[in-house]
């Protein structure tokens, strides 16, 4: 497992937004909405599968969605998720993150720069 | 303006490490080694150009790469950069993040994953 670790090369990085506002702002912001515990579950999945390495789940600061809280982003591909909750992880993993295909319920409406709904799926071999 | 403010649609998305570890972490981290200040030039600069709706800047938790920090992360190409101080960031801007082409002698070792080093330009055309 080392090659992996001395490598800055994710198959798929996962940014969950756990920025904090005051409680009086009228945006909202996903650390109330559950953006830590949402982050937690999806490292707490991908350690259970094994792919942790491949697939690297990151706090992110503010992604200029509060409406949309708690707000996932997937790359290389930037799907967008909205109103993400803990109940959802496990489909964004299974589904998404190793099958490569997106969990449509789930998505930001309005995403132009998507032009396939379809990515590759996680190739879990290790390195030689 | 207005177009771009609701969709979650960006050209580069630019994630810089501020993660803090306590001061005796053999590892080292990016907020000791000035990640705050990187984040805040990359967003001043980015503003400067009229560019900030186009190219996100972001916070982001630990990257996996305490050794390189300040550690940034460029994408959808997934560019690493490592040691990176406040003042490479108007080269990043204005070389990867405007021109497409990654600052190769900030570039972290070993990224399999690139299979080009040139990627697009930024086009900065308002939607119609």
């Amino acid at each position: 497992m080392l090659a992996y670790r001395w490598m800055p090369s994710f198959q798929r990085h996962v940014f969950v937004c756990i920025n904090e506002r005051p409680a009086d702002d009228p945006k909202g912001c996903c650390k109330a909405k559950g953006g830590v515990e949402v982050r937690d579950q999806l490292k707490s999945e991908l350690k259970a599968r094994g792919i942790s390495k491949l697939v690297r789940a990151n706090n992110a600061g503010c992604l200029d969605q509060c409406a949309q809280g708690v707000t996932v982003v997937v790359y290389p591909e930037q799907v967008w998720y909205g109103h993400v909750t803990v109940d959802d992880v496990k489909e964004i993993v299974d589904k998404h993150l190793v099958g490569g295909e997106p969990v449509e319920r789930l998505m930001i409406p309005n995403q132009p720069h998507l032009t396939s709904h379809t990515f590759p799926k996680l190739r879990v071999e290790k390195p030689k």
